[in-house]
């Protein structure tokens, strides 16, 4: 996969006429450039240069220590060892290469692009000192948005029995969930699953699952508390597990029948509803070449013209290796998303869609998809939820 | 211990007279900043910063969503929640404390006090634009190098757990290590140890541990091959599990006898008791206040003045939550150790001792023991090995 991966590297330089892209890192064990998984797929440790080239040229310069674990991997055509620095084995491959414009892996606007350090980023400019190079430096971010997001056959299959895995585990927790029964004890039961099946978890484990029972309840991103699953409670999970190194990232929603209900009351079914429409709204809009915010705008569009409040997030992001990944999001446009809700959505990226309505008397309404993007529109991984669970007791 | 942590790292603002440190990151589970295990312990999604003051003021300005999450753990003061954009609440806490110094997660010379990434340091110096603050920026270095490096009670009882379970797994492997064996199934039963103890590798799987038996080997970080165990062969093993978050990083040597030999050849055991000898002879050089390279050369000299190349790499590192943690090392002047070399040893920190040698006709001679600054000296955390591991057949 380090080689399919690195070769669609290539093509990507070539589209976006990128002379070449230089990662550059050290420790690679305890600050992680997220970019070294589809490029490296192990460890290094000193000071580290991995450079691909439009051309085609592969080179990494290395810690001599590191030189035999990264020949072994047999994915650069040539590895370079040092002993005491890098600098001047760096030069004379940027000499031979002489690239016009040179990416390193920073963003301001997104996380996975951003995997150089600032103290790295300072050591590089100290090397480039005195050479044409240090002028040639540009943002990475749209190779790695580009690599991250254009997912193989592959890698769609991974995250596809990801989610399929997932909503078993929904289907098995629906059985559990019962008046009395605590969040905590709600989440216990799906991390027991989640080791059964031996996988990981999506996310950091303080709140992967979230489960969020009735009025009141901590918000998005708390983990589960002591609170008890009663009568007349909205209740929802966010729930995702890793499997093969690719995530899920999934939202359900139950609501609990009060004595002598036969069903949710109407202003249940109504947010309800409205989030399900919200979904397919916006699924019927994301296809390639659409900026993020046009979708946002669309899911939270019908929720505020119902007379909602807006979600205080964005309608979804990419997944992948992560359970938030790639670059760009469907998202308004906030300050806090800078560019992102500006980057056009491409064919094979997989987005999640998850608007929320919260009912102060019940609770929050959410669900969460999965799709990927097609030619000419999407298609959902996930079997969308289309009735609120029912808890009976 | 969060609690603690942040508590000795007031006292270490106060002791480098800095008024404020603040960590500011995005996403933790992407790009993972190390200081956050030390004063947070959970993730955070959004643009968040955590400011902690010689005053003993803490400060955390996070997403909205991620508000209850850091709330419930109760180790900052005060826990400011945002929607669109981190600015506004960031210029009110730094308007009220208004330090004169403020320290970032940034270091060209240590890589766990580098956790700010190059787009992050970008935003901030956006946010600060127009303010007094961006000239006030200064690096974070020392005190995260204090804050990791002066260990607890605590820490120090569980890398010494860790040690005392890689060299009880050191013992059981001496007796599956034999003629005919590859370094790929030495491995794997060390592995196999790792799973049934329920604790994890130390570091990278790829090469932990790292398996080399007899001349032309693979050399320091690469994985196990199918070279299999001979006769005449050197054989060494780098080796550590981590345990309650802490590691351990231990090597040993062994030899296989050839036909007729009741013992190891004298250019065998000569190297051995060079590498032991400089071990010992480094260790009486270890205490507070004498720089890294001092000690790095002590063991350097005794084995280069016995005829020997010196080792390619320091002769020790730091070791808590990462096998190669903490900032000072105790390495020679070199380029790629930056001022590392140049750091002073201080109490309670736990540093590995690893010289090597190499015989072109055996293989790698090579110990690693693990000790303890004391306020005098040191103490060893595992027991030396003293003689050289026989193996009979």
């Amino acid at each position: 996969m380090i080689k399919e991966k690195i070769t669609q590297a290539i093509d990507i330089l070539k589209e976006k006429n990128v002379d070449a892209w230089l990662t550059f890192v050290r420790e690679s064990d305890t600050v992680h450039d997220p970019s070294l998984d589809f490029i490296l797929g192990t460890s290094c440790t000193w000071q580290s240069a991995f450079i691909i080239t439009q051309e085609g040229l592969t080179a990494a310069i290395v810690g001599s220590l590191d030189v035999a674990n990264i020949e072994s991997r047999g994915c650069y055509g040539e590895v370079i060892g040092y002993k005491e620095s890098i600098q001047e084995a760096l030069h004379g491959v940027l000499q031979k290469l002489d690239p016009q414009t040179i990416a390193l892996n920073y963003s301001t606007d997104s996380p996975l692009a951003d995997g150089l350090t600032h103290g790295m980023y300072l050591n590089l400019m100290k090397y480039l000192r005195k050479t044409p190079y240090a002028k040639r430096i540009i943002s990475a971010e749209p190779i790695v948005a580009a690599l991250r997001g254009r997912k193989s056959p592959t890698e769609i299959e991974r995250i596809q029995e990801a989610v399929q895995l997932t909503l078993v585990m929904f289907d098995r927790v629906s059985d559990y969930i019962q008046v009395g029964r605590t969040e905590k004890e709600v989440a216990a039961f799906l991390k027991e699953k989640v080791k059964e099946a031996r996988v990981e978890l999506a996310w950091d484990p303080d709140y992967c699952p979230s489960v969020f029972t009735g009025p009141e309840s901590a918000g998005a991103h708390a983990g589960p508390t002591d609170r008890t699953i009663a009568r007349g409670h909205l209740m929802n999970i966010d729930f995702g597990v890793k499997k093969d190194d690719y995530c899920s990232d999934l939202q359900r929603t139950w609501y609990v029948l009060r004595e002598g209900e036969a069903e949710p009351p109407d202003d249940v079914r109504k947010a309800f509803d409205t989030i399900r429409e919200a979904i397919q709204l916006a699924a019927a809009r994301l296809k390639p070449g659409v900026e993020g915010w046009i979708v946002d705008d669309v899911a939270r569009s019908h929720i505020t013209s119902a007379g909602y409040d807006e979600y205080p997030h964005a309608l979804g992001h990419q997944i992948g290796r992560f359970a938030h990944d790639g670059a760009g999001l469907l998202c308004p446009k906030w300050d806090r998303y800078g560019k992102m809700p500006h980057e056009k959505v491409e064919a094979q990226q997989v987005y999640t869609i998850e608007p929320r309505i919260t009912l102060k008397e019940f609770g929050v309404a959410t669900i969460e998809e999965i799709v990927v993007v097609t030619d000419s529109g999407c298609q959902f991984l996930s079997d969308p939820q289309k009735e609120i669970y029912i808890i009976k007791e």
